[in-house]
């Protein structure tokens, strides 16, 4: 069962991550996209990263906005490494979207 | 542009679509699967049921749980019959995967 990050290691963890903010104990980032199209295309990437990492994010659309949030049940609802590491696999495909 | 529908002509809908409760002004329905892999394959049939419809949900995902709440912004974010047909079609959908 994957650890909460402690304080410290959560903010090393933000620090490469500057689209994400801490909210409610959670990683969360708000994405704007031209249409639903492109929104929904995202989610469909987020999706399969999700089922490759093995670890899931609460998923939230309205039309062309995103948010996408990120804790882990089985830590308490805390941000452990599975987070950092869907986060960072999630930045990793708009960087390669968006060159 | 789409009008709001009328107390009479939403409860009227609503009698139609026994899975949907009205909250918030808008249609709501939660939904169960179960696994991600089947909540998220039933967004993406909702996804171009909306793309169709030209109509658009709020998805709200969080591993097997799915929460659609249909609302019409340009109609004040009240209820219309964009947002009933939309979810007429998604009972239908349902309907045919779930014999």
């Amino acid at each position: 069962m994957p650890d909460a990050l402690t304080e410290p290691a959560l903010r090393d963890a933000l620090a490469t991550l500057p689209e994400w903010r801490l909210e409610d104990d959670a990683l969360r980032r708000d994405l704007r996209f031209p249409d639903f199209l492109a929104a929904f295309s995202f989610l469909g990437a987020v999706a399969m990263l999700a089922e490759r990492l093995g670890h899931h994010p609460e998923i939230h659309n309205v039309y062309r906005d995103v948010t996408i949030t990120l804790k882990t049940h089985d830590a308490g609802d805390r941000v452990t490494a599975l987070d950092v590491d869907l986060a960072t696999a999630i930045d990793r495909h708009l960087a390669r979207r968006d060159p």
